[in-house]
């Protein structure tokens, strides 16, 4: 049972922000730009962003939520998905994306954690300032929204299928049209 | 130095503020509705839960912007107002406010670190379920703007009364219409 009185049947953030639509409008919109508007990441690896950094966090609802739109965009599977979170050095993807998720590990900890080596090994990839911003930015967003889902104790479905049967239609909708009652 | 090339001599956020407007748009927002917009708690409270959070992650900038407003709010000198973040328990505020403070402090350690105890504590003390939400929001969303100032490595001025003798100031100009070039 979540902490406060949500409206029910609700998963994850959507009882929250259904709750207090005044802060949802921000906060979706700050998602909006983060992880969907134009940008030189795709919105595939920032949606890998924010599950890793949610799966670092153990945020069951963000992780799979965000994991199941991820899988949306880069055509992974469940399993392969959770290989990436566990070891994204060993992953398939590219050398770039590997230095951002080590940066995003480093905000994930605390914003002091990111040293001067992370943010070269990005830049020897050729990550923008803009994608490291993004990056940090993404990594430091979901530690709140992560916080703000466990921190309420909202519920979610424990069947991981769910999130990724929903993605493609998550995606079509995106977060600045969210509606938290769909 | 910052990690990454932001407008020159511009404290704390305002570097990554004046970087990129797209995002710092609706973190401005979500700082208006939370630590401004009407509420039963006073902004003084408000900027006081922040102050706090900032504190326990450790932000020199945060804690001491906000610590400026939440001296200017509630009349405290520097001095109360470290004791206050050092042991809130101690400190000279209604019980409703300790409570919420504690919610706070298990927020900045993770979402699942609230307790039940913790929030029939704050009813007990007739915190509402908008007050317990805002609390738990304002210390996730400070979660992120800590990690966002020092993941980047920004700059802030030392002296702390840099940040006293600008806070009336601050409050007049609020955060919707912030200028991160004032």
């Amino acid at each position: 049972m979540a902490h406060i009185q949500l409206p029910e049947g609700l998963p994850g953030i959507r009882g929250p922000m259904a709750f207090r639509p005044e802060t949802s409008k921000p906060l979706n919109e700050l998602a909006e730009v983060l992880l969907r508007s134009d940008n030189s990441l795709s919105r595939g690896d920032r949606e890998l962003i924010a599950t890793y950094v949610s799966y670092l966090n153990d945020c069951f609802f963000c992780q799979n939520a965000h994991g199941g739109l991820t899988q949306h965009y880069l055509g992974w599977d469940i399993d392969q998905l959770d290989k990436i979170k566990s070891n994204p050095e060993a992953a398939p993807i590219s050398d770039k994306l590997k230095a951002l998720l080590a940066i995003a590990a480093s905000v994930q900890k605390g914003g002091k954690q990111v040293t001067a080596d992370q943010i070269e090994r990005a830049r020897n990839a050729d990550a923008t300032d803009i994608e490291i911003h993004d990056t940090v930015l993404i990594a430091a967003a979901f530690c709140m929204f992560n916080r703000y889902v466990d921190g309420l104790a909202t519920w979610a479905p424990a069947d991981r299928m769910f999130y990724v049967n929903r993605a493609k239609a998550r995606a079509e909708e995106g977060y600045a049209n969210y509606n938290p009652y769909h």
